[in-house]
C-alpha cells in the first residue's frame, strides 16, 4: 500500500463521484483493509445522506444466489438503475477466492460501466464487517448507484449481521437442501423481507413454500405492516425475476411510507458506530498484550494475589 | 436464581473445598451464567495458585472424544487422582443437551465421589468462554482436583481458544474422517501437545499418522523442546490409554522444567483478564443502545453531518 502522501483521497472520491470504476475499487480496498486512509475516506464521503436502495441477499451455498444476483442485475439495468454488487464473505479473512470466482462468471455485466462488482472480506478492519460494509456502501452510493446488492455466503450469525445492514433483505432458498429448516434455525427467516424459492422448476418447491409459510406463521415477523412474500424463480432462465423486482419495489415503497427506512438506517448507523468504537477499544487492549501492565496483572492472577475481575478493572483504568 | 442475600458464597466455597459435589455444581453454574455472585465467587476463589493439571481434549465429532475422556478418567482414577471433567460447547449458548447426554453415559464415573463432571456453555457470561472456563477451572481446583479434563466440541476458532486455556492439549483423531486435513485447516494441529489416533483397530490409522507427521514437519511446532507424540488408541477397549497417560505426565514434567507451565498460565490469565475487560466495555456499549446519545449520533451519520468514526470517538468519550 502506498504511503499516505502518495494518495490524494479527495481526488479519488471526486473520481468515484464521477463513477470511475478504478477509483471505486481503490476506495473499497481502503475501507476493507483498515488502511490509514480509512478515516480520511470516511470523512470525505460524509456530507450527504445515502441515496441507494441496499438489498441484502442471503441463503445457503447451492441455492443459486449468484445466479439470482446476476438475474436481478440484468432486470435492474433494464429499468435503467446504476447497480453496485458487493459480495461479502464474513467467514473469510480474505477477499477474492471462491466468491470472486463466482463474480467473474457474471461476465455479461463485467463490461457494463453501469455495474460495479466488488468482492470483500474483513482484513482486520476496525470493527469488522459491521463497520467495513457500511463504508463500502457509501463508496458505491457516492458513485451514483441506485441499487446495491449485498450478497453474503453461508448461514450464520455473521451473515445475519451483514443482512441486517440492508434496507431490504432477500432470503434465497431451493428445494432439496432442507433449507427451510436450516434457515429457520439460524434465525435468518425472521429477518427476511422477501423469500425467493429458486430452482422452482425442480420438484419440491411447493414443500419449501409450505415450510416457509409455517415458520412465518409461528414467528411474529420482522415488522408489523409488511408480510414477506414467497416468490418462485428459476434464476438461470430469468423466470419469476420480474416479480422479485416488483416485490423489492413494493418493499421500498413501504419502507418509505412507514418511516421504517429511516429507522433501519439509523439502526444500521448505530451498529456501525458501536462496532467502530468497540474495535477501537479492542485495539487499545491489543496494544497492551505482552506489555508490562498486562503481564504483571496476569502473574498476580496466576499466583492468586488478585482475582481476574479486579485485574480487568485495573486494566480498563490503565487504558 | 435466588437473590444475593439468600446465597452464602463463603459457605459454598468452603463446602467446595471439602469436595461437596453440589457446592461445586452450584458455583460452576454461577460462573457460567454471569450471576451477580460471579465477582464474589472469583474473589473467594483467589488467594492460592492453581494446583490441577488442566488437559484440553479437542477433535471433530465422531472421533470418540467422550470415550477417550471416559477411558482417561478411569486411568487417572486408578492412579489415585481426583478428576474434574468440564465439557464445553463453544458453539451453543445452552449447556446440557447433546453434551450432557454424552456425560451421562459416563455412568461408571457418575457415582464416583472422586470425579466431578460438569457440562457448560456461555450464557451471556461477561467475556464469554475465555472468562467462564478459567473460573470453572478454579472451582474444580478448589475442590481438590489433581487433573481436569476440558472437552470441547467441533473444530473452530472458539474451540482453539478453549483448547489454548489448557496446560496440555490433546487432539483426538480417527481414521476415515479426513480429520488430519480438517484439523490442520482449523489450526488445531499447531496447538496440540499430544495426538491421539483413536479407533486404531480400524483400517486407516496409519494414514492418519502419516498425514499428521507431514503436517507436523511443515509447521514449526508449538514449542521448541517438545515434539508432540502421535499415539494410537482404541478407547472403547482401553488399548493405548496408558501410553496417553504417560505422554501427559511427560508433558507435565516438561512444562514444569522448561518454565512453560508458568508461561502458559500467565498467558491464560492475560487472555482471561482481557476477555473480562472487553466484556465489561461491551456491556457499557450495550447499555447505550437505544439511548438518546447513540440515537442522536446515528441520526447525524444517516443525514451525513457526522462521519461514523467521529461519532464512535464521541461515543467512547461519553462512556
Amino acid at each position: 500500500m502506498p504511503a499516505r502522501r502518495d494518495v490524494d483521497v479527495a481526488d479519488l472520491i471526486n473520481r468515484a463521484r464521477h463513477a470511475d470504476p478504478r477509483a471505486v475499487a481503490r476506495l473499497i480496498s481502503f475501507v476493507e483493509s483498515d488502511s490509514p486512509l480509512l478515516r480520511e475516506v470516511a470523512a470525505g464521503l460524509s456530507g450527504t445522506p445515502a441515496q441507494a436502495h441496499v438489498i441484502g441477499l442471503t441463503g445457503s451455498p447451492g441455492v443459486g444466489k449468484s445466479t439470482t444476483t446476476n438475474a436481478l442485475v440484468s432486470a435492474l439495468r433494464a429499468r435503467g438503475d446504476r447497480v453496485g454488487v458487493l459480495a461479502v464473505d464474513p467467514s473469510s479473512p480474505f477477499s477474492g477466492g471462491a466468491l470472486l470466482g463466482d463474480r467473474i462468471r457474471m461476465s455479461e455485466h463485467s463490461s457494463d460501466d453501469g455495474v460495479f462488482i466488488r468482492s470483500m472480506a474483513t482484513r482486520g478492519q476496525l470493527g469488522g464487517l459491521a463497520a467495513a460494509v457500511p463504508q463500502a456502501l457509501r463508496v458505491l452510493d457516492a458513485a451514483g448507484c441506485d441499487t446495491i446488492l449485498v450478497e453474503t455466503v453461508g448461514v450464520g450469525q455473521a451473515e445475519i449481521e451483514v443482512a441486517s445492514l440492508a434496507d431490504t433483505t432477500l432470503l434465497v432458498l431451493a428445494p432439496g437442501l432442507g433449507d427451510g429448516i436450516q434457515a429457520a434455525k439460524a434465525g435468518v427467516v425472521e429477518i427476511a423481507d422477501v423469500y425467493v424459492v429458486n430452482k422452482a422448476d425442480r420438484g419440491g418447491a411447493e414443500q419449501v413454500t409450505r415450510d416457509l409459510r409455517q415458520v412465518q406463521s409461528m414467528s411474529a415477523g420482522r415488522h408489523v405492516g409488511w408480510k414477506a412474500p414467497i416468490l418462485k424463480t428459476s434464476a438461470a432462465s430469468g423466470d419469476g425475476i420480474d416479480a422479485v423486482i416488483e416485490a423489492i419495489s413494493a418493499h421500498r415503497a413501504w419502507l418509505g411510507s412507514s418511516g421504517e427506512l429511516e429507522a433501519r438506517r439509523r439502526r444500521r448507523a448505530a451498529t456501525e458506530i458501536e462496532a467502530i468504537a468497540l474495535g477501537a477499544v479492542r485495539q487499545r487492549f491489543a496494544a497492551v498484550v505482552g506489555s508490562a501492565v498486562l503481564d504483571k496483572a496476569a502473574s498476580s492472577v496466576v499466583d492468586g494475589t488478585t482475582d481476574p475481575f479486579e485485574a480487568a478493572e485495573a486494566l480498563i483504568r490503565a487504558l
